[in-house]
């Protein structure tokens, strides 16, 4: 069972999921609810996901030795974080299909290649530039202009590898502080809502989009998704044709999550990608609770080769993340009625953190 | 922390839990998803709830010393299953609180001592007699009448450690078949439906009920759950008070399970006491996917003395075990709009084995 067409888990096997964190460990509870088991690769050993399986392994993901080891005891391999090593992919899929497939990750990995990716589709997506000097990032401005995002082409997230430029900020200053010769300049856009679409393609190519989810942040993080999106339908409808469009291009198999802007036009309203995520995606965790079928269940039955899901809504959700300090209320909102609240059992509550999330389903007759 | 009224777990700790079968497993992800870790203690190798937790203790439950280690690494402990000798709850219970407290395990482990409690509590239940002898089982009979239901006072469940005397039926056979000198004889009762209770009380005495589930059994096992009971408010509104009064009786903390017949009566149907769970129950597994906190959570908030939620119930479900080649259809439920599928991750499927169950949600409208 080498080629991801193929595979075709039953009850009992065992899929290996890299990294630790919450989407490790929600997708293998996911997983134990449909019978499969889990093993969890990740070099932290106070991984919040080691404590739902009863394998896992502890190990850099440059060792070889181990990867390969994993590798042997799982059927299928899948990861919850877009930035595993090239490397590592490739002695994982030498050994078992490792799903979504590994070329996905060069894409999405790399916000040039992503947004070169989207445009070919003939997506909309903000205006961008390359930028790998000090002089590009110049005509890169003189182009797009001002005000504008300079973002790091890898590794970003949470708003780590990004800044604003503004009218009057010095370029040079603005490269130094980067620190990276690999990044892209994108215009600044004015969006009406931010909003996000997690679909799952299964390996025979259907596609299940959830409901568009409708997103707020604060100091970048996601702090809350409610959904339905207070948009038209019709615009509904556009979104998660981008995202059906995307999977079918990528040939992807799994969850993926994609972030759009909803941009004012003068034939109103319409959509832009702003991020995919190759993987469950924090928009989508009101699912647990909010639909009859979870993100985490579709991603797992989608690597398993099993059908997907028809997700049902169960009416109108709100999902809050537990961010920080956030998590010191979970008492009280353990006495909310009708939230269920999830705790990611991580340590210490460090700013920025994601702790945990509350879900709220309110009957559908209110929409 | 050693007595029970003090037991106030925090984000991260320990809970124990003895058994290791699908109950043991369904608690265990239940408490993870609340950030709370668990042990599962199980003599069987293959148990399903070791799967889904990072520490497991196999062992045999005399093994006093593994019994001492196990307390040890968690701080508060709890049962998927009745029968938990009494040696090693006295063991374990010296060092950590256990929940539901072991006089609880007393009263219902054995069928004589529970429905004496239930009748001084001045609830209905069949007509039963201690039955000792052949002797005492030819009084009974005279006394109760035939048919009537000879059982073990002790370690029956589906259907085993039972028979029907009928009239014609000779009475030392019956004697000599069952195997023991510790029986009771019950009436039989001529029940218009099974429904049962599943009931939470938390540390502080308070009691949430779900809605009344009408169960249907094949050859003495749970085959169907559905909720609401198809019976009238104030019928359903007097078999949560049953269950109530049994909670606050016991002193229970934890979710018990509440077996009753609806029997028919001159001034209408009545409820009568069949048997009490002091555990999760079979006939509470719609909760995972039809109400917004489960019986499992319901469970690990009262053992870690938090708060118990406000149980809304999403619509009117339909709960199907899957039992032995049941679970070879596990595919086709799969593709069930709206069902929700669960596999406990067991091996082979050996005739009257619970491998699994399916929850079915239509929205609270069609009622």
């Amino acid at each position: 069972m080498t080629a991801s067409g193929k595979v075709k888990l039953k009850p009992g096997d065992t899929i290996g999921i890299l990294g630790g964190g919450q989407l490790g460990r929600m997708l293998a509870i996911a997983a134990a609810r449909l019978g499969l088991k889990c093993q969890v690769f990740s070099p932290d050993p106070d991984s919040p996901a080691f404590d739902v399986v009863l394998n896992a392994t502890c190990a850099e993901y440059a060792d070889v030795e181990a990867l390969e080891l994993f590798a042997n005891d799982v059927d299928v391999i899948t990861y919850e974080f877009e930035n595993v090593p090239a490397a590592t992919a490739m002695v994982l899929a030498a050994r078992r299909p490792v799903l979504p497939a590994q070329k996905i990750l060069e894409t999405t990995q790399d916000r040039l290649i992503e947004k070169d990716f989207v445009k070919r589709l003939g997506i909309d997506t903000a205006d961008y530039a390359d930028v790998s000097s000090l002089e590009s990032l110049q005509a890169a401005i003189a182009r797009i202009g001002l005000p504008a995002v300079i973002k790091t082409r890898r590794f970003g997230y949470d708003g780590k590898g990004q800044a604003i430029v503004r009218e009057g900020d010095d370029p040079a200053q603005v490269w130094e502080d980067l620190g990276t010769k690999s990044a892209i300049l994108e215009a600044f856009v004015p969006f009406e809502r931010e909003i996000s679409v997690i679909a799952a393609r299964s390996v025979d190519g259907h596609v299940e989009c959830y409901d568009v989810t409708e997103n707020e942040h604060r100091d970048h993080i996601l702090k809350f998704s409610r959904v339905p999106a207070a948009i038209s339908d019709e615009l509904a409808a556009q979104a998660r044709a981008v995202a059906e469009k995307i999977a079918h291009a990528l040939d992807y198999v799994g969850v993926l999550g994609v972030e759009l802007f909803v941009v004012a036009g003068n034939g109103g309203p319409h959509v832009m990608v702003n991020e995919i995520a190759p993987r469950v995606h924090n928009s989508g965790h009101w699912t647990l609770d909010g639909a009859s079928v979870s993100q985490f269940e579709q991603h797992i039955r989608a690597i398993a080769g099993w059908p997907l899901g028809k997700p049902v809504r169960h009416g109108q959700v709100t999902m809050t993340n537990l961010i920080g300090d956030d998590i010191l209320d979970y008492e009280q909102w353990l006495t909310v009625p009708g939230a269920t609240v999830h705790l990611y059992g991580k340590g210490a509550p460090r700013p920025g953190r994601k702790m945990g999330h509350v879900t709220e389903v309110a009957p559908a007759s209110k929409k």
